[in-house]
């Protein structure tokens, strides 16, 4: 839709009519299998229009008939449910160390869940490009071979990433000013399916708010446990990116600790907490690769279930800062719940019981606890990455109905985020 | 429009010419003075339609008539501006040894600014209903009197309310579970405008949105600085409430501090600056009076001025303890702006300078600086409480024409927030 001159009453209609279709994709995903009187029932729009807008969706092979019920007054009716099969986005995560790839269907449903070390912290954005290019090229062809269509492609990076899609900042890549998503574009050739990039702990959120198991929270934040600390939040039901796409900065918080302060990221990131409770095995300096952190994360909780004293007391410790840093999201943004992703889940049994007794000294007590562990592992920003797209889909962002077809979308790649 | 049974087609009519109504009134404020063609073409109405509507909103004395302007392409036009002269809307601020009552027009022109002494702390819930609704009597007898009408009614209050308008908790008043808007609606006797209440931080965000010098900021973030320290959050355009609606309690941040950690409120609000800069004046657990708290920052200011280097020492390290607090905001929410308001604005020349370079250590500069000084002053939440007031005849609660007419709408006074 982007730069082609259009009759404007057309290009009206064709904006209600891909809205409505949207919005009976949205129905059905919601409340299938259901029936076209169903849908209609549901969305205030009437039979006639519904038969209309399923046709196209099955033409389109996003929405598939199931069969029918009688368990109804009336005639069977013949019920319709999400096509998982035809479709798939892809999410990919690109970090110092590793890069990983997910493939979830139109339903959200997991395809594939690919992870390879990837030294992102030692190349060039060139080289990065490449190695992307490689394993985007390689996930394409097993969700052609499947019969599937790629509705889009998702890249999460940990860093700052601009309202426009450049990479801004990201420190952990060595990355400043590299605009991404237009070089994949480059790189694949016209994909033919839009392409955008994202802050890794805003598709995390993304990812817990459609995937996890809090899903549909209004209020959620999410603290990213890998390899680096950040947060995504979710107020008032959307992801809240702050005016220039760089909230949620939760490293960078400044928290007591011995001799004065520190930043929350060097006391309480998923990596400071491994280093305080196991620190004759890292220097302070040494930068831990993804591997490094769960060998760490492993011996960590196998001493604390052990009942090491000294374990359990720096954890003790070191949940007591990460407290501190929760209380503060609470204090100013009452969400309803604190989402603790990646490696904080295995040190949970130690983490929340003193972080939820902190945030029980607050003068309003809650009635369930706020902080909880994310089961969507280090998977998360790369499938908050798909869920984006899969949001796309249901704003009106369609595919034709043709798998994997080659199509002159290399404008609508560089799609709004 | 609560508890009446309609006709569903004749409530779908009447919505919608509410919300025209509302456009109208909203586009003559931002755009007047405007004719009816201008109207039309900003807001898609086609010209009966805007005819029909302008009528309406003369007849209801929200808008006037104010001349015609030749300066334009065809026959002179009449122009429309909003009836300033008409409504007013109250808010109302209680606090600990304080009331304030200010009044504004429909274009938000201030009316009266009233502040006595009050002791909120020390009296009963029951005792402080008397004296608000004595005040609101004589300011809307005052009201009355310029020959307006009452649009509503708005009372900001330093603690947490929740969604329904009860006052949950109150620290500076002794408050607990205090129904205070059904309070003052019983007092007053079923005024005939719609009473809420809210966040004093809260309602001062609103204020500064629509009213300051910042006014329409889509990411913005106001700090207390009377005795108190509260936020309150625009995201995205909108007031952040979060889901029980207690937002913003940036007081209770931990910050460090000599001898480990501090709530934020404790070294950086208004009233515990101006302890760290007068120690010899005050003990640490006297409470100070907005009063005692005006006279010790009359002080510190002269001191300051003088370039006492005690008073400068003692205002960069506080300073310094408000920078880590607004780091924190910063970096999580990522606004354009961040307004110290009340008492803040004093101290300005020697916080923002600090506070602005400290934000400016981030990895990301920005252009202009994000920490600024309000120019609404004490008043700024009971401004805000008007200025809801405003918001919501802008949503389509109009009233109804005459001036201060007696009617039955105790049920509308429990107004939603």
């Amino acid at each position: 839709m982007i730069g082609r001159t259009r009759d404007p009453n057309k290009a009206e209609v064709a904006d209600v009519r891909a809205t409505n279709l949207a919005l009976v994709l949205r129905c059905v995903r919601e409340q299938g299998p259901c029936s076209r009187a169903d849908i209609a029932a549901a969305t205030g729009l009437n039979k006639t229009t519904v038969s209309s807008l399923v046709s196209e969706l099955l033409r389109r092979r996003l929405l598939r008939e199931t069969g029918t019920t009688g368990n109804r007054v009336g005639r069977p009716a013949i019920m319709l449910t999400l096509d998982g099969a035809s479709c798939a986005a892809i999410g990919i995560e690109v970090n110092a160390d590793y890069l990983t790839a997910v493939v979830v269907d139109l339903a959200g449903r997991p395809v594939l869940s690919w992870r390879r070390a990837f030294p992102g912290g030692t190349v060039s954005p060139a080289r990065a490009v490449t190695a992307v290019t490689a394993l985007i090229r390689r996930v394409v062809t097993r969700i052609e071979h499947d019969g599937r269509q790629v509705l889009g492609l998702g890249v999460a990076l940990p860093g700052l990433v601009d309202p426009d899609g450049r990479a801004r900042l990201v420190p952990a890549l060595n990355w400043r000013d590299v605009d991404f998503a237009a070089e994949l574009v480059d790189a694949l050739r016209g994909p033919g399916f839009p392409v955008e990039i994202g802050n890794d702990a805003n598709y995390a959120v993304l990812a817990e708010h459609r995937f996890g198991e809090h899903a549909g929270t209004r209020d959620l934040v999410y603290l990213t446990g890998g390899t680096s600390l950040g947060a995504g939040l979710f107020v008032d039901g959307a992801l809240r990116r702050g005016h220039s796409g760089y909230s949620g900065e939760a490293g960078h918080i400044p928290v007591p600790a011995p001799g004065g302060s520190a930043h929350l990221a060097s006391v309480a990131s998923v990596p400071a907490i491994v280093r305080r409770v196991l620190p004759s095995q890292t220097r302070d300096d040494e930068h831990l690769s993804l591997a490094e952190v769960e060998l760490r994360i492993d011996e960590v909780v196998s001493r604390a279930r052990a009942g090491d004293t000294a374990t359990l007391a720096r954890l003790d410790e070191a949940a007591h800062d990460l407290a501190a840093g929760v209380l503060t999201l609470v204090s100013l943004l009452d969400p309803t719940r604190v989402v603790l992703g990646g490696y904080y889940a295995e040190l949970a049994p130690w983490l929340l019981p003193v972080v939820n007794g902190v945030l029980d000294t607050r003068a309003v007590p809650v009635e369930e606890p706020i902080a909880v562990a994310s089961s969507l592992g280090l998977d998360a920003p790369a499938l908050g990455a798909a869920a984006r797209v899969l949001d796309a889909v249901e704003e009106g962002r369609f595919p034709d109905g043709t798998p994997s077809a080659t199509r002159d979308l290399a404008v609508a790649a560089r799609a709004p985020r």
